[in-house]
């Protein structure tokens, strides 16, 4: 199974497409629009459409009207009525390293897919422009997608892979690490509208907490595609043994 | 801070406001419109709002078109412009127990604050009714955030707090534990509208896939409220050692 986050028009998700078809029979279901973060958001409050697409020939190819995590549950309780052997997710346009996968609706469907016990990956290409080049993907993808299905990954645990774009040069290599503590220092654009009342929009800087160099951060600086294992259960077990001395 | 994802006007959020307030100045920025579900979306591609509310007398109380993390978003870098010293979110109409925590709009705030650096405790009640009664949860969020504000909690981490509904008995007392691994089961009504086309709403069982007493679940059943501590790491470091045999 194929999805994303940028639409199912995306180049990147055209570009995951003809790289796994080589792998087995594809079903795809995406947004019929941009769903960029919308994180593991779900649709409770109205119904959802579905509606078929030609552009990828004929295989199954259907545009939904709700987010990245919406389309991973349609298709497999109401398109495949199965769990699909894999589900690939992307390639975003843009990289989602850090703490961007907690906003991320590409990563949000790989980790859905974990939830159901599908292995799963979520694929992230570090250019945003929607013309971007992902020649310097389909390597990468490939090699990670043999891996998973050669080897599984275990159980609650998906895989988020970045990719650094063609204009830093060739991908030297893929390292497995962990998530880099970054975030968003946000700033919102503070305007008035035409009619004089005040709109506040989104914008920031990504800055890195605590460089280390066991990051997703740190080895994409360097040059290097990163697969970093992320899992679904959010328990901190060591958080667990400080509050035994609370009072509760 | 005070926010929620049930809207601004919900009975959950006064009760924690009216909870709240015994220890210091509150400013609440909340949804406008109920945001269950959203998970930890933001709003990227169009500008928000905040619309003045004066339903909590005379503390600064802003309805927020965007989504939860938004709220908090906007809350830090202009309403407040600094971080408060503890951020609540809730309380839920509805429980937040096992990865709901993904889905939760509640939960997402509070892993925002954390991210942000902030002490963040998220409230959930195990009633959805609008009109749901809070009274029991009085004494838990009271307790929580004492100790929250007493001990503080370790850097990366927030609190999922699930309380019992009134309806189960009172509450036996508070419990530190883990998520429990469940996921729904999740069902679409798939039915044709009046022009005869087809639509699909998420509907669903919620089940325990891996029944075990040290989870939320478990000590919720046994009418306890529970209190996991929830970080925004989500790598897998067992799967980082599973993967060091792969050839990438």
């Amino acid at each position: 199974m194929v999805t994303n986050d940028d639409g199912i028009s995306a180049k990147g998700i055209r570009t995951l497409y003809e790289t796994v078809r080589e792998f087995g029979d594809v079903v795809m279901v995406a947004p019929d629009s941009p769903q960029s973060g919308m994180g593991h958001a779900i649709t409770i409050h109205h119904p959802l459409r579905l509606n078929p697409t030609d552009i990828y020939g004929d295989i199954t190819a259907l545009a939904c009207t709700g987010t990245p995590v919406d389309c991973v549950k349609l298709a497999i309780y109401e398109v495949m009525k199965r769990k699909p052997d894999l589900l690939v997710s992307g390639i975003n346009h843009g990289y989602n390293t850090a703490t961007n996968v907690l906003y991320s609706g590409t990563m949000s469907a790989a980790v859905e897919g974990a939830m159901e016990g599908i292995p799963a990956i979520g694929f992230s290409l570090g250019a945003f422009e929607a013309d971007a080049d992902f020649s310097g993907t389909v390597d990468v993808v490939r090699t990670v997608v043999q891996e998973v299905l050669d080897k599984g990954v275990q159980e609650g645990v998906c895989l988020n892979v970045n990719i650094p774009p063609i204009s830093a040069g060739p991908v030297k290599g893929i390292k497995v690490c962990r998530q880099a503590h970054a975030y968003w220092a946000d700033r919102f654009e503070n305007r008035l509208d035409q009619f004089g009342k005040p709109y506040y929009w989104l914008s920031g800087d990504f800055e890195d907490q605590q460089p280390a160099d066991d990051t997703d951060l740190h080895w994409i600086e360097e040059g290097y595609a990163t697969v970093v294992p992320t899992q679904f259960d959010l328990t901190s077990y060591s958080a667990i043994k400080d509050l035994e001395n609370w009072e509760l």
